[in-house]
């Protein structure tokens, strides 16, 4: 296997002080800089336009709990086969979780996890709107509200399901490679 | 049927003068704030990460011409049954193609279509994408090169096919509504 | 695009007195004579079997009114993604009810439009009926009666589908094209 | 089991002098009154509209013979797995080729016969038009040319497999069942 | 047709006196050695690991009747489109309940069967299996508990539906051909 | 969670002194008794026929390595999501192949995994004999041969994803649980 991170031969861009300087907080913080990161910095413009999406969305504030959002990245991206987002944020259900098990079940099969019926709800309507988004109805998300979430919540838990069916795609359709250190982190 | 734009109960926000600026900049040019707009304007950050990827990559410089974006956008939304995006992308094919037919071919079956090789490449890339994202290997990236398509090309054929799924599955989930003003549209 | 009907080269038949009356006064109703009675036209005995058919099917007597009908037939081709049936009968919708973004919301996905129970439990029949035929069982045609529909009028929701699943499939075998004047119709 | 011959509880008409003649002459010669003609008796205006285009379509000139017309008939049947019309041309598929097997391998997987070049065309074709009606193409017709099918010959595949798709369906949502003297036909 | 068991070319083994007696015991019993069991024969340790589970599985001890475990085994090859164990199963069930079209609707459609409450949660559960084996939850398992099965039936419900999944792969993978006897047996 | 082992409730046998020597065995080689001989041990029938044709398939011998039919284990438990399967027999793919990321590839996406044509080849076919048995044509198994497989390889390759495709199933219907220790193997 060759070193590439993905697919495409994309001429590098110049880095800019900022983005080297964001690079230098993720391998301080992560010790890593995630390969969609390195993927994405060809263009620093998509390249901010994507962290700035998705540091609000798993990051910023939330009636669902980091956890929660990693959950719903990984139920997705087990549904759609995608291996970089699998690896990438199955590690982060084991660190948040601390239960190797638990990110293992959302990796594979979410509905083998003993879960509450809150957690289970929001899985659910994440899978469904995965598979079959035109079959989206108020019953849906009725049944969201009757397990404690509210509007605003339900915001969070649609837009992070939505958000992995995009990047589960762009991750697919380019071969994106996850940083090796994923794999023994947290287990 | 109700002024709803979304099914949910959102708390609107103040909107900043910055934002104003901006939706009075789309009555301006559109003759219209897209509801998807106002939808996410109950939160300017998610708002502002929102525009600045989709105009970035809908409006930006690009080996794809804007037609061939909003195809993708229109061909991808068909597979997916998404009311809003195919009312307001549908509309954009056809003004930005001078051709209503093929606004609604794109709605329908892209396939119903006489396409170049190219374009017809291209969308059976983003059909598959849609699809079968793990079914996605090399000889499909092969196959837009083939055709003409530099990798640079191809992250943006990727990026926007990924963009529509996610944009769809937000738009089913909160049933969003399209404005009425893309129905005569350019017909 | 050529001025092709169809993919086919089929030989022209000469056409019967009765054709020739029948054609005018599509013409003289319709403004126009439908591109799938030509394309039936090669052979008379289908043509009229097919009118016959047809003509029963849509225009004679029913509980369901005839736009209930034409709702069907767009909400099933919708499912099959037809492009001359969603064009053709998306014409008929947006006239018979005089208004367009329902002609829309059927083409796109039914679930979008607001409903009474009867309309939508006769939708979602017609669309299990046509994704799932082996799955239909007694509590879906109670579920019909549930809202309404006498057993008489559960013969039409079904025989109009599964119409329109014969339709469609000619219609994508053969590659028809509809005529150029549904596209502005009713908008 | 019931001696009701569908799900649905349709007043009885009275009989014309022509159908029953056309009753007495199915006696004569298939030994029988097809259930299907007694589900459709209610309406013979319904009746006849079935039996004119039923009567062309399989009974009528073509390219292709009436065991292949058949043959079709029961391949779609089995991806639709209606009871009704598997059972009627299954039988249909024995009689016309003297071969038990063959009837069988149509109704369970025609994929499992040992069949001409031609005949395995015309199945695969029939098969996607009735699972993946929207991704038939050009190359699916010019398979079915290469194989030495006209254009007119393709026009009977398509409509022998479309016309399927209907009764298909309209079996399937009423539960039609269909004359015990099939099964123990050509055995 | 060729008088070939399989599309597999596979060094025949000498049988040992064992493999004999048991082959002459099933000329005796059944009038035939099934295919299945000359197909294995190329190693006795696979047909003995075959026979060994088959036996205990469709003859051995359970709270399902022999009937009941081919009526799954056949449900299930109805999905799988399985020609060989369609043809031999379907003749056992034909044979266990003496009632042909019993045989012909588990080969076609189980859902066209007038079933007990029992015996259709039984097949439902045994269908979902064989279609969707990652969604079946607690709620299945109770739905079988409901309708009077143990939890030591469920087991034998599972592994009945489990093994001829495996078996129709099999059979599927290398084209095996069932006897020709069967297709006329309890007609 | 608690400690059962499915979600059945099964009275457990007296193990008989063979079978407790075969776990002694187990815990001697593997550190462990897999919980599926646990599930099984309620009859000892049922537990040897299992392990009769698991060691042969998986153990015996084969022009297959033992990587190669856990790679097609893992790779069919994959399009299953079978937890209990994904969890034991990823493990062992890292622990043979001594490569972490290769167990995860299989688990999460074959298609990640750069691969021989040979192994490419061999997880295709069992891919498309677990999605599409019905499918499987000789050019499937020509495929194969292309590579460089047998007809005698061919039956490995074809009863191993057989195989697992009951055992998913089993593991699915009675939500077997995978011992803990597999997960921290071989990282």
């Amino acid at each position: 296997m060759t070193d590439k991170i993905t697919a495409l031969d994309l001429a590098p861009a110049e880095l800019s002080d900022a983005t080297k300087a964001y690079f230098a907080k993720c391998r301080e913080k992560l010790g890593l800089v995630p390969n969609v990161l390195l993927a994405y910095a060809f263009d620093e413009k998509k390249l901010r336009a994507f962290t700035d999406m998705y540091n609000d969305l798993m990051l910023g504030e939330s009636g669902l709990s980091k956890l929660e959002r990693e959950m719903i990245a990984v139920a997705v991206s087990s549904v759609n086969h995608c291996y970089y987002c699998l690896v990438a944020h199955g590690a982060a259900v084991r660190q948040l979780s601390g239960d190797p098990a638990l990110g293992e079940m959302m990796v594979m099969n979410f509905r083998a996890a003993e879960l509450s019926d809150r957690q289970r709800a929001m899985l659910e309507f994440a899978v469904k709107l995965t598979e079959q988004p035109a079959k989206i109805v108020e019953a849906d998300r009725e049944a969201l509200r009757q397990v404690g979430f509210s509007d605003r919540d339900i915001w969070d838990v649609a837009s992070t399901a939505a958000f992995f069916n995009m990047s589960n795609r762009l991750a697919s359709a380019i071969d994106m490679r996850p940083n090796d250190e994923y794999h023994a982190m947290a287990r």
